[in-house]
């Protein structure tokens, strides 16, 4: 059997979790591009200031930062640090050989953590709630990348 | 055949764009650096003002925002957020064995719609223009993930 | 042989150079989060202004930009513009089948250089100093790229 092959439910589990995590980091880029339009500010260069299909009504302090865009850009940028980490961290754990419920546990614990996470972001839940879902997502990660390291000294 | 070698044209046209992507990422590095350079502006952090090699003229405002330089810097944030989800999308893309034109219209679509984004960004064009690109590259990594989900749950 | 498989001492070296970057990048999560509690300052959203177990003491000045803080997340936004980079170039490289020799020095130098560059910047070290080592990590990933797309036309 091939490991990374769809016959393989590690890798099946995996690139469920990698394939939400792309759509998840994907998505949040438009849901800062329904913000932008939808109060018209928080643009990010000087030139989307020029009158056009996107901004119809320019004005200088469309450039300020605007909390409800930046908020979401905010999540973008949580979204990229710890996500990615998540897709090599995931993928090198498949290729030593995880027992299968752990992998699952561990890569569907993810996406519901980050899922939390956004939502409590979104939401704006407290610091202590948004901390919690990110602090599950990040221990994920590194557990799965002691856990590579551990199988590659002790291969 | 082993799916991710180079015997597989489906992997070498993903191992040609993921290449150029890396070459993109870092390449925007390098584009900050020679702005930076080149108006002696746009600093990052309170310890690139003493006087070196690369700070010949130390001043106070140099820790200022400077839109030539902070314009490659969102290039860069632009990047992060869509290439990296083209690598993971990508590979999974190819584990899944999709047919060899649907992978190269995508992956060289990919790297043609970033190519193209970048020279809008850098040469100040509307952003509608602007838009465009990213909604192209965008599409094709969101196109991916669904397509191995779908691949995963109909196995 | 199986190329991504720990038998494979390429591999091998590629999924601790892979993960040792993993755990610095999550890692760098965690400097953010303890230098943010340590000062109780540099908060990133209006909600963290909420007195709970993470702010005993809230205050308006606290959104503000803390460079104590600050600086975690400039070396955490390197690392974002550096090791997926390394991640994705890095596998693609192993994939192409390099030579053990050159495999070993670029993956190990490269956790070297990154390691080098947190330390300067942790430290406050002179800009030349910082630059050394990024563009040692920069120019590491430039060359794999670079030959995957060689191995890739000339395969």
């Amino acid at each position: 059997m091939d490991t990374l092959s769809l016959d393989n439910p590690v890798f099946a589990a995996y690139a469920i979790a990698a394939a939400l995590g792309v759509l998840k980091v994907m998505g949040q880029g438009w849901m800062t591009v329904y913000r932008m339009l939808k109060v018209n500010a928080g643009y990010a260069s000087p030139e989307d200031l020029q009158a056009g299909l996107i901004n119809r009504a320019p004005a200088p302090d469309q450039l300020e930062v605007n909390d409800y865009v930046d908020r979401s850009r905010r999540m973008h940028r949580n979204d990229l640090e710890n996500i990615p980490g998540f897709w090599v961290a995931g993928l090198l754990f498949v290729l030593v050989s995880p027992p299968l419920w752990l992998a699952q546990v561990l890569m569907y614990g993810f996406v519901l953590a980050r899922g939390l996470h956004a939502l409590a972001y979104a939401t704006k839940r407290s610091h202590e709630v948004r901390a919690t879902f990110y602090t599950l997502g990040s221990l994920i990660v590194i557990y799965m990348g002691c856990h590579v390291l551990w199988a590659v000294v002790t291969g």
